[in-house]
Protein backbone atom coordinates (compact mmCIF):
# COMPACT_ATOMS: atom_id res chain seq x y z
CA UNK A 1 0.00 0.00 0.00
CA UNK A 2 0.85 3.67 -0.46
CA UNK A 3 1.85 5.65 2.98
CA UNK A 4 -1.03 8.13 3.95
CA UNK A 5 -1.99 10.69 1.33
CA UNK A 6 0.14 12.54 -0.75
CA UNK A 7 -0.24 15.62 -2.40
CA UNK A 8 2.70 17.48 -4.51
CA UNK A 9 1.90 21.58 -4.53
CA UNK A 10 3.25 23.75 -7.08
CA UNK A 11 4.69 26.05 -4.09
CA UNK A 12 7.70 26.31 -2.20
CA UNK A 13 8.81 23.85 1.12
CA UNK A 14 8.75 27.30 3.00
CA UNK A 15 5.39 28.54 1.39
CA UNK A 16 3.74 25.01 2.11
CA UNK A 17 4.96 25.16 5.93
CA UNK A 18 3.21 28.88 6.35
CA UNK A 19 0.26 27.86 5.05
CA UNK A 20 -0.19 24.51 6.61
CA UNK A 21 -1.37 25.94 10.06
CA UNK A 22 -3.93 28.01 8.84
CA UNK A 23 -4.95 25.51 6.71
CA UNK A 24 -5.52 22.57 9.76
CA UNK A 25 -7.43 25.05 12.03
CA UNK A 26 -9.58 25.48 9.15
CA UNK A 27 -10.57 21.93 9.95
CA UNK A 28 -10.09 21.89 13.90
CA UNK A 29 -6.69 20.74 14.29
CA UNK A 30 -4.19 22.68 16.04
CA UNK A 31 0.27 22.07 15.22
CA UNK A 32 1.03 20.47 18.68
CA UNK A 33 4.42 19.09 17.98
CA UNK A 34 6.99 20.17 14.93
CA UNK A 35 10.16 18.01 13.91
CA UNK A 36 12.65 19.50 11.40
CA UNK A 37 13.54 16.30 10.38
CA UNK A 38 17.44 17.85 8.28
CA UNK A 39 18.24 19.70 11.46
CA UNK A 40 18.26 17.28 13.81
CA UNK A 41 19.78 14.20 11.75
CA UNK A 42 22.46 16.89 10.81
CA UNK A 43 22.70 17.92 15.02
CA UNK A 44 22.38 14.37 15.75
CA UNK A 45 25.00 12.35 13.58
CA UNK A 46 26.11 15.06 11.44
CA UNK A 47 24.13 13.72 8.21
CA UNK A 48 22.84 16.10 5.38
CA UNK A 49 19.21 15.57 4.50
CA UNK A 50 16.91 17.07 2.14
CA UNK A 51 14.83 19.90 4.12
CA UNK A 52 11.52 17.89 5.73
CA UNK A 53 9.78 18.73 8.68
CA UNK A 54 6.61 16.31 10.96
CA UNK A 55 4.31 18.32 12.25
CA UNK A 56 2.12 16.48 14.78
CA UNK A 57 -2.03 18.12 14.12
CA UNK A 58 -4.52 17.22 16.57
CA UNK A 59 -8.03 17.91 16.40
CA UNK A 60 -9.17 17.56 20.09
CA UNK A 61 -12.67 16.87 19.65
CA UNK A 62 -11.77 13.48 17.98
CA UNK A 63 -8.73 13.09 19.86
CA UNK A 64 -11.24 12.96 22.80
CA UNK A 65 -13.86 10.89 21.32
CA UNK A 66 -10.45 8.12 20.13
CA UNK A 67 -9.05 8.14 23.39
CA UNK A 68 -12.42 7.67 25.51
CA UNK A 69 -13.06 4.70 23.24
CA UNK A 70 -10.07 3.26 23.31
CA UNK A 71 -6.99 4.76 25.99
CA UNK A 72 -3.97 3.27 24.09
CA UNK A 73 -4.97 4.74 20.72
CA UNK A 74 -2.72 7.56 22.30
CA UNK A 75 -0.01 5.65 20.54
CA UNK A 76 -0.69 6.61 17.04
CA UNK A 77 -1.81 9.96 17.86
CA UNK A 78 -0.94 13.69 16.64
CA UNK A 79 -1.62 13.23 13.64
CA UNK A 80 1.32 13.48 11.54
CA UNK A 81 1.92 15.60 8.50
CA UNK A 82 5.31 16.00 6.97
CA UNK A 83 6.69 18.38 4.39
CA UNK A 84 9.40 18.20 2.06
CA UNK A 85 11.47 19.69 -0.87
CA UNK A 86 10.59 17.40 -3.47
CA UNK A 87 13.48 16.56 -6.62
CA UNK A 88 11.52 19.24 -8.34
CA UNK A 89 12.49 21.85 -5.66
CA UNK A 90 8.73 22.17 -4.47
CA UNK A 91 7.06 20.91 -1.19
CA UNK A 92 5.31 17.33 -0.82
CA UNK A 93 2.88 17.11 1.61
CA UNK A 94 2.02 14.10 3.06
CA UNK A 95 -0.49 13.28 5.45
CA UNK A 96 -1.11 10.08 7.75
CA UNK A 97 -4.54 7.95 6.43
CA UNK A 98 -6.29 7.87 9.74
CA UNK A 99 -7.79 4.20 8.26
CA UNK A 100 -4.32 3.28 8.03
CA UNK A 101 -3.40 3.88 11.66
CA UNK A 102 -6.56 4.14 13.95
CA UNK A 103 -8.57 2.28 12.54
CA UNK A 104 -6.30 -0.68 11.76
CA UNK A 105 -5.31 -0.86 15.14
CA UNK A 106 -9.20 -0.98 16.51
CA UNK A 107 -11.98 -1.28 13.79
CA UNK A 108 -14.38 0.66 16.38
CA UNK A 109 -12.83 3.72 15.63
CA UNK A 110 -13.40 3.45 11.79
CA UNK A 111 -16.40 6.06 11.76
CA UNK A 112 -14.24 8.64 13.66
CA UNK A 113 -11.26 7.54 11.21
CA UNK A 114 -13.55 8.30 8.14
CA UNK A 115 -13.98 11.68 9.62
CA UNK A 116 -10.46 12.99 10.23
CA UNK A 117 -9.53 11.30 6.93
CA UNK A 118 -12.02 13.35 5.17
CA UNK A 119 -10.58 16.25 7.25
CA UNK A 120 -7.09 15.44 6.80
CA UNK A 121 -7.95 15.66 3.01
CA UNK A 122 -9.86 18.77 2.36
CA UNK A 123 -6.40 20.49 4.40
CA UNK A 124 -4.33 18.86 1.93
CA UNK A 125 -6.46 19.57 -0.98
CA UNK A 126 -6.67 23.33 -0.02
CA UNK A 127 -3.09 23.69 -0.16
CA UNK B 1 -4.77 -6.97 17.71
CA UNK B 2 -3.16 -4.81 20.55
CA UNK B 3 -1.96 -1.99 19.62
CA UNK B 4 1.28 -0.94 20.35
CA UNK B 5 3.79 -2.87 23.36
CA UNK B 6 2.26 -2.13 26.66
CA UNK B 7 3.99 -2.80 30.32
CA UNK B 8 1.89 -1.59 33.51
CA UNK B 9 4.36 -0.50 36.16
CA UNK B 10 4.67 -0.36 39.77
CA UNK B 11 5.91 3.26 40.11
CA UNK B 12 3.85 6.54 39.66
CA UNK B 13 3.20 8.36 36.38
CA UNK B 14 5.64 10.98 37.63
CA UNK B 15 8.12 8.40 38.55
CA UNK B 16 7.75 7.06 34.87
CA UNK B 17 8.14 10.00 33.31
CA UNK B 18 11.40 10.61 34.97
CA UNK B 19 12.97 7.16 34.62
CA UNK B 20 11.48 7.48 30.51
CA UNK B 21 14.20 9.42 28.94
CA UNK B 22 17.31 7.97 30.44
CA UNK B 23 16.06 4.66 29.54
CA UNK B 24 15.35 5.68 26.05
CA UNK B 25 18.65 7.30 25.83
CA UNK B 26 20.43 3.65 26.25
CA UNK B 27 19.03 2.83 23.56
CA UNK B 28 20.16 5.33 21.40
CA UNK B 29 16.75 7.68 21.18
CA UNK B 30 16.10 11.26 21.85
CA UNK B 31 12.87 12.46 22.88
CA UNK B 32 11.84 15.03 20.46
CA UNK B 33 8.60 15.80 21.42
CA UNK B 34 6.26 15.80 24.10
CA UNK B 35 2.16 16.38 24.41
CA UNK B 36 0.17 16.97 27.40
CA UNK B 37 -2.75 15.24 26.68
CA UNK B 38 -4.25 16.03 30.08
CA UNK B 39 -3.29 19.73 29.67
CA UNK B 40 -4.30 20.18 25.99
CA UNK B 41 -7.96 18.75 26.35
CA UNK B 42 -8.44 20.94 29.30
CA UNK B 43 -6.77 23.47 27.21
CA UNK B 44 -8.81 22.98 23.87
CA UNK B 45 -11.91 21.51 24.78
CA UNK B 46 -12.26 22.34 28.85
CA UNK B 47 -12.37 18.06 29.42
CA UNK B 48 -11.02 16.50 32.13
CA UNK B 49 -8.88 13.94 31.27
CA UNK B 50 -6.69 10.77 33.51
CA UNK B 51 -2.84 11.91 33.31
CA UNK B 52 -1.52 10.96 29.69
CA UNK B 53 1.36 12.14 27.89
CA UNK B 54 2.09 11.31 24.83
CA UNK B 55 6.68 11.01 23.95
CA UNK B 56 7.98 10.97 20.46
CA UNK B 57 11.67 9.14 20.62
CA UNK B 58 13.67 9.19 17.77
CA UNK B 59 17.04 7.09 16.90
CA UNK B 60 18.38 8.98 14.28
CA UNK B 61 20.85 6.16 13.62
CA UNK B 62 17.67 4.15 12.28
CA UNK B 63 15.26 6.95 11.29
CA UNK B 64 17.99 8.11 8.82
CA UNK B 65 17.86 4.56 7.29
CA UNK B 66 14.31 4.12 7.10
CA UNK B 67 13.60 7.43 5.58
CA UNK B 68 16.96 7.00 2.73
CA UNK B 69 14.47 4.00 1.91
CA UNK B 70 11.56 5.35 1.97
CA UNK B 71 11.09 9.37 1.88
CA UNK B 72 7.03 8.98 2.98
CA UNK B 73 7.81 6.86 6.25
CA UNK B 74 8.31 9.88 7.87
CA UNK B 75 4.65 9.92 8.71
CA UNK B 76 5.00 7.60 10.76
CA UNK B 77 7.64 9.28 13.12
CA UNK B 78 8.91 9.44 15.50
CA UNK B 79 8.34 5.88 17.46
CA UNK B 80 5.75 7.35 20.10
CA UNK B 81 5.76 6.48 23.60
CA UNK B 82 2.71 7.05 26.21
CA UNK B 83 2.71 7.29 29.57
CA UNK B 84 -0.54 7.26 31.74
CA UNK B 85 -2.18 6.92 35.09
CA UNK B 86 -3.80 3.56 35.24
CA UNK B 87 -7.34 2.58 37.26
CA UNK B 88 -4.76 1.45 40.04
CA UNK B 89 -2.69 4.78 40.45
CA UNK B 90 0.37 3.49 39.10
CA UNK B 91 1.48 4.24 35.32
CA UNK B 92 0.94 2.11 31.98
CA UNK B 93 3.75 2.92 29.54
CA UNK B 94 2.68 1.88 26.08
CA UNK B 95 4.91 2.07 22.75
CA UNK B 96 4.15 1.66 19.25
CA UNK B 97 5.30 -1.77 17.55
CA UNK B 98 7.22 -0.91 14.53
CA UNK B 99 6.16 -3.86 12.70
CA UNK B 100 2.73 -2.43 13.06
CA UNK B 101 3.42 0.54 11.78
CA UNK B 102 6.72 1.18 9.76
CA UNK B 103 6.87 -3.06 8.66
CA UNK B 104 3.33 -2.94 7.95
CA UNK B 105 3.58 0.18 5.55
CA UNK B 106 6.58 -0.96 3.75
CA UNK B 107 7.29 -4.86 4.76
CA UNK B 108 11.28 -3.73 2.93
CA UNK B 109 11.64 -2.17 6.23
CA UNK B 110 11.11 -5.01 8.17
CA UNK B 111 14.41 -5.51 8.71
CA UNK B 112 14.90 -1.97 10.49
CA UNK B 113 11.49 -2.20 12.44
CA UNK B 114 12.03 -5.10 14.01
CA UNK B 115 16.04 -3.82 15.81
CA UNK B 116 13.91 -0.97 16.66
CA UNK B 117 11.02 -3.15 18.24
CA UNK B 118 13.65 -4.87 19.99
CA UNK B 119 15.31 -1.75 21.46
CA UNK B 120 11.95 -0.20 22.53
CA UNK B 121 11.58 -3.47 24.59
CA UNK B 122 14.20 -3.13 26.03
CA UNK B 123 13.40 0.39 27.24
CA UNK B 124 9.86 -0.89 28.14
CA UNK B 125 11.70 -3.91 30.40
CA UNK B 126 14.22 -1.39 31.93
CA UNK B 127 11.84 0.47 33.94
Amino acid sequence: MSIGMERQLDCSYDQALEKLPAALKAEGFGVLTEIDVSATLKQKIDVTFRRYKILGACNPHYAHQALSHDLNIGVLLPCNLVVYENDQGTATVLSIDPLQTLAAADPALSEIATTVQGKLNTVLQSL
